[in-house]
């Protein structure tokens, strides 16, 4: 029981950071939205919001991990297919009010153990979909590449798509990336 | 005299928001890193945290049009070449500590008139990148095409440098973005 308060509270974090940033996720913010008793704040997070925040951290880069391995084994444009499919989703799902908890993090935090944290989550991403974009049929060095791209290029589209409330950059950019994939893949040895 | 007082301000604010996010904005740390006299706030400010975040956004899109415009009339892939190194030199001059600070106040706001201003602003930042390189040998298309990538992928390799504290993402990103634009050069009528 405690076990699924404590998860709601941190998949409440990530919701709050997607949406509000840092500055919006707070305790007050979490216990609003999940209806978790008072008292589960210290109990469960006795660091403070540094560790609810570095538990929404862990579990957002465990979903972005399980959500690109439904694409193992696939072609590399068919990764980056389902990648860029699911930073669609969450902006027309929520219409466009939400982003990546990451990011949020990464700008709004002060701390050095939290934004370590943040590196650390962006590294594992970038490196697992790299793995992936290799198996799927690039070089090595072309998934490092593709993968830093895809994953700087989507972060930076969502942010404005987000500021300009519709698609088009985000469609544009997704265009430019899967070309370049595609591109690579035609003329790579395998 | 007062005028010098704003644009301290508004300037100190531009730099908050790079380095500490909407959160880290307020007036009392502008005052505090600007040395600026107390009843300014309301003087200058009339409209509160808002109206100063408002003026911050507008003065920093100035800049970066600025920054652009160094480099119109020039190839295309100097164009990208100037957009990159700004970010190049913002990460390595701050020791990986500032951002873009649109990027900060669109992920941190929960105004919609402030939204609605950084919309405005990345839309007339990317509208102007594509006109120059589209004057830089780049057809309408292909310049409409590369500057949503390139300020998108500039954004987010911002962002993730910042949290990983070096340059190897930015890096990569910056090799793609301008091999793709040399490739479409080549390819383009002119």
């Amino acid at each position: 029981m405690t076990g699924e308060v404590r998860q709601r509270m941190i998949d409440g974090a990530i919701a709050l950071l997607a949406t509000r940033g840092l500055e919006g996720t707070s305790f007050a913010t979490v216990l609003a939205r999940t209806g978790a008793p008072r008292g589960s704040v210290y109990h469960h997070f006795p660091g403070g919001k540094d560790e609810l925040v570095a538990a929404a951290v862990e579990r957002n880069l465990g979903r972005a991990i399980d959500l690109l391995d439904a694409a193992a084994g696939q072609s590399a444009v068919a990764v980056a297919e389902v990648f860029l499919s699911a930073w669609r989703a969450l902006l027309t799902q929520t219409g466009f009010r939400a982003g990546c908890a990451l990011v949020a993090v990464t700008v709004g935090t002060d701390s050095a153990a939290i934004r370590q944290q943040a590196a650390d989550a962006f590294r594992t991403w970038r490196d697992h979909l790299a793995g992936l974009l290799e198996q799927g049929g690039l070089t090595r060095d072309a998934a490092q590449r593709h993968a830093a791209l895809l994953l700087s290029a989507s972060e930076g589209a969502v942010v404005i798509s987000r500021a300009l409330g519709d698609l088009g950059t985000f469609e544009a950019v997704a265009t430019s990336l899967l070309d370049g994939i595609r591109r690579d893949l035609e003329a790579s040895p395998g």
